[in-house]
């Protein structure tokens, strides 16, 4: 039987797991914790890291929060009154290479006092210049560990993602994307401690696929023209974060705590009205390939 | 009788006079125009300014659009289906001194072709460093323009400006306020041309007024601390427009055009986890005057 005490327990040691390795990546920063409590109920560790020779700034964040649910929140998921139990793990790290992609990863477990459960997650890959084999590579890895626990899993997955981390006021996606899933219960055929199996296996895939892509390109060289389209495109990612992300959305509305729900938030950012690319740069290369439908693997 | 052809073309005009104001202001920079047209009806004229002596980045824009509403509008509104026209005057100015305020205003017009018609907009300053001397000269300006027209318009708009321009997730409000107003039409014994009257006054109030604070700041010194806190500041100001403004939403909401609605983000923004300013510092007493309810005239 899986429990949430074990849930919670696992996605700890996952937090513990990605933070070690993650400093050992980058070899010169390290992780700071803040423990915090939610008045309501519950509370998380936030763990961040700033200055590194890979990472500019980063979170690896634990919650586990339980108690009445916002009117809103129940209202927006069809749900009666009653009490509910969230808990998981939230990456997103802004590298200081341009040429080193961003990354985005949470898994977690949501129940309510009536019975009703699901888990729900995902990873996805922002790079500012996208690398065909890295995106390959990247997707390859996510379909391995998707495989592994049922052949639907990908394809269903993927189009998620792609679905989801999109930008519609620009009509790009916010990177190569990989895979979304949520509300993954006892359906088709899946029981939950197979729905288990899998958020644990998306969760240890992420550290050796994000360190893989780091030592890809950490030692690419890079100028201005470089780092100037680093900081638009993380201006884009603050527009994904802010206007569309459900969860940064409802981490606000239910009075989470701002700073671990902002801490996906990069470093420095960049508008520029009217922003355009040079034909056939590098640059407008990487923005013919933020587009839905596109089969890496 | 004030009709929709009158009103746009005093918005025009608005816009003609405000941008000459402002380049004789900043001294450099002028303004680089955009027209375009919208598919289901209208268009406008984005004008921005950038890398000038004062002004960092800016926009002055005037639109005038017509159709059909988005059915999520309609809905909002509470509105039958009907053919809509909207005219209006936006202006957001991010100035390249962080002793110099950031300013917005507003004024629009918008009617149904049931014969609904109402009147919005508002002027709001944010001041990276609040000046009080500063803070009361503006508040006084938009008082005296309110009382021409109605004592009951400052006390109430002044309100509405304080509980709009405010961050929840933050528990700040984004600067030293203004004033805002929305639907105002025939009532509380306002016709519709002494509504225009007074729409009219507050687009005139804003260069004048924007112009004896970049006056009155223009030339103090600063430096890297001062720079960093008004990049910290112009965070706070992206994530009011993209998690909390309206305005934002429904341009986006309604595909208005994208690189006009997004004028209004800065040039470049910070994100700090967890920033916490020095006790007694100068961002410290500024945060401190970040609250609804202060009388500043």
């Amino acid at each position: 039987m899986v429990d949430r005490q074990e849930i919670e327990n696992w996605f700890k040691g996952l937090q513990d797991d990605i933070c070690a390795a993650l400093e050992q990546a980058d070899g010169k920063a390290t992780f700071h914790q803040d423990l915090w409590q939610r008045e309501q109920g519950g509370g998380g560790r936030t763990r961040v890291i700033a200055e590194g020779n890979i990472i500019e700034k980063g979170g690896v964040n634990f919650s586990a929060v339980h108690g009445e649910p916002p009117a809103k929140m129940l209202t927006a998921l069809g749900l009666e009154k009653a009490n509910f139990y969230a808990t998981g793990v939230s990456i997103v790290i802004h590298p200081v290479s341009p040429m080193v992609p961003i990354i985005h990863m949470n898994v977690r477990y949501f129940e309510m006092d009536n019975g009703v459960y699901w888990f729900g997650g995902g990873i996805d890959l922002t790079p500012h210049y996208v690398v065909d084999e890295d995106a390959k590579y990247f997707h390859s890895q996510l379909k391995n560990t998707c495989d592994a626990h049922s052949e639907s899993y990908y394809p269903k997955f993927k189009k998620w993602a792609d679905d989801y981390f999109y930008l519609p006021h620009r009509n790009e996606t916010r990177g190569v994307g990989g895979i979304f899933f949520d509300r993954l219960a006892d359906q088709d055929g899946f029981d939950k401690k197979q729905r288990w199996e899998f958020v644990k296996a998306v969760g240890e895939t992420f550290a050796p696929t994000y360190i893989e892509l780091i030592n890809r390109n950490k030692d690419k060289s890079f100028g201005d023209q470089e780092s100037y389209w680093q900081r638009v495109r993380r201006g884009r990612y603050v527009e994904f974060n802010l206007l569309w992300d459900k969860g940064t959305k409802f981490g606000i509305d239910s009075n989470g705590r701002t700073e671990s729900i902002l801490m996906s938030l990069p470093p420095q950012a960049n508008w520029v009205y009217d922003f355009q690319t040079e034909p056939n740069s590098p640059e407008q290369t990487t923005l013919d390939k933020l587009v839905k439908g596109i089969d890496w693997v």
